[in-house]
């Protein structure tokens, strides 16, 4: 009987696989690959199952253990759809995935399995309530209470990025306005960058440098970069992300009390601007009595991975089996 | 060995007890007294004494279940203070309660026990998870999730009045602008009601008469009572109660996706039209991917009552004593 966990990490531009023993925190073997540009969803299973060939090493998986970047229906272990590649449509993942290595899958949205693996494995390790929030190119996020996931009645739980903060804020692409995503994911950041260069380019000069003199190439990073420098129109930006998501984090702080916020994603990386605001929005929101710790992320962009480990072993210790 | 529930509702106006044999779903006694004028927790304590004696009959309890109208530490059994009436500081409630009545004792704060009401006897029977809202003097919430009372690490889960829904609205007395408490209670209602009255006199005509022409006597009843007869700035303020609620709705369900919400308290029976306004709202705020059902609450103001019962039932079969 083999005591190997077989993680997968399908993610929008990269998939990784990892084997680890049951038990154990090293992986015995990790590799990651591209997705293919333009693909479908038979290449992106085509190339994860290359690399789980080559980390399996011709052993078995005692059971698997998917991260999901798109929605999906744990129930039936079925991916609802991709936003970025064709022919994801209602796949039976957990079950093919199941048949093909003999062993029992569990697969779950990215963002519900990140924090699992950050509370089993990560930042919020001994912690019984937390929610792990991505800053990312959308705003995503995932429950767990009582050391499980919490996932709602339509595994939609989480979805702090669509809260709305801002009611007179800019338009997002969900139809509302003011939404965390809108606020503060790192795309809208670099067009409202782009938009104020535009409308006043006498303030633009620091970032307009970051960006190399494009506008069009002005990303999020270029204005963690300028703000980092003091730049004006760059810190007023910056600030109003970390302001947008810390008004998010506050409301969701008094609507359930956790006992820890982890921040992960490319934009909780831009600095202690965007974490100083962020922090003051939060405190200033959440009741006095309502105790607030918001942490990064300890796993980075191995929190679904280990996310996987984590529901592998769970629901397979629960006796579930698909 | 008697068979007998117990259950107290500490309220801020009247205080209620009630006798109900385990199991059974009808009171075998029940008695409400006013809380006295300008008393103290003693007379609080005097008052619920003498209903107990009354509902008890003579007989012994199995059971204690109380609801307390103010922060309470569920863990210790111990009331942190009351808004209304002074002395309620730190007592040990549970405890006192216990050994005045020979029989393990529970307590929580008026929301929780409520929404534990609401679940296993009310609007949210056979639902696994919920979110019950007061819209009333104060805007209060409680959770139940997988059958059980979710708190929070300090015991402030729920608190959905405080949570932002327009940054740019009037202050709320927490400090902050916008919260649904502010924007949606029954006094803030009122307040706002004046504020408009002194603001635009040719507007208020039909809100004048329904306060027998004392702006000062306007209360959120009369807005509701000239809204239903089309007044156009009592549906205004009405329609924008409904509204400040449904957003607050709409972010909690993305944030946590509830089978259910249930609506209780004074202004929720304001009728159809903030009844619309709070839908419409509510769901264009949640995501089309998440099911949204709100129904009014079933017990009424009984909820507390029956929620007392539940938590001395659910607890005492968990085996905790105290």
């Amino acid at each position: 009987m083999t005591d190997l966990i077989l993680a997968l990490d399908f993610g929008g531009t990269k998939h990784t696989a990892g084997v680890v023993a049951r038990g154990e925190r090293q992986w015995r073997a990790r590799r990651s690959a591209p997705a293919q540009a333009g693909g479908t969803a038979a290449d992106d299973r085509a190339v994860m199952r290359t690399l789980a060939r080559e980390v399996l090493g011709g052993e078995r998986p005692a059971a698997v253990g998917v991260s999901f970047g798109g929605p999906v229906d744990y129930d039936t272990g079925t991916v609802r759809l991709s936003h970025h590649v064709p022919g994801w449509e209602d796949v039976p993942l957990a079950r093919l995935l199941s048949e093909e290595y003999g062993a029992p899958a569990w697969m779950d949205n990215d963002a519900n399995v990140a924090a699992l693996g950050e509370h089993r494995f990560g930042a919020g390790q001994g912690c019984d309530s937390l929610l792990y929030v991505t800053v990312s190119t959308g705003v995503g996020g995932g429950w767990v209470l009582n050391g499980q996931i919490w996932r709602g009645q339509d595994g939609m739980a989480g979805e702090i990025g669509h809260t709305v903060v801002d009611p007179a804020g800019p338009l997002c692409l969900c139809g509302k306005r003011g939404c965390v995503e809108r606020m503060a994911s790192g795309p809208y950041l670099a067009q409202d960058a782009r938009d104020r260069l535009a409308a006043e380019p006498e303030r633009g000069a620091a970032l307009l440098a970051q960006a190399g003199g494009d506008p069009a190439a002005l990303d999020a990073r270029h204005v963690a970069a300028a703000a980092a420098q003091g730049d004006a129109l760059a810190l007023e930006l910056l600030r109003g992300v970390g302001h947008a998501l810390g008004v998010g984090l506050g409301n969701a702080a008094n609507l359930m009390n956790p006992q820890r916020f982890i921040l992960g994603g490319g934009v909780t990386k831009a600095g202690e601007i965007f974490w100083q605001a962020m922090w003051a929005a939060a405190r200033a929101t959440a009741l006095p009595e309502v105790r607030l710790e918001i942490v990064p992320a300890g796993l980075i962009d191995d929190a679904p991975l280990w996310g996987a480990v984590a529901l592998a072993q769970a629901d397979g210790l629960n006796g579930r089996h698909r």
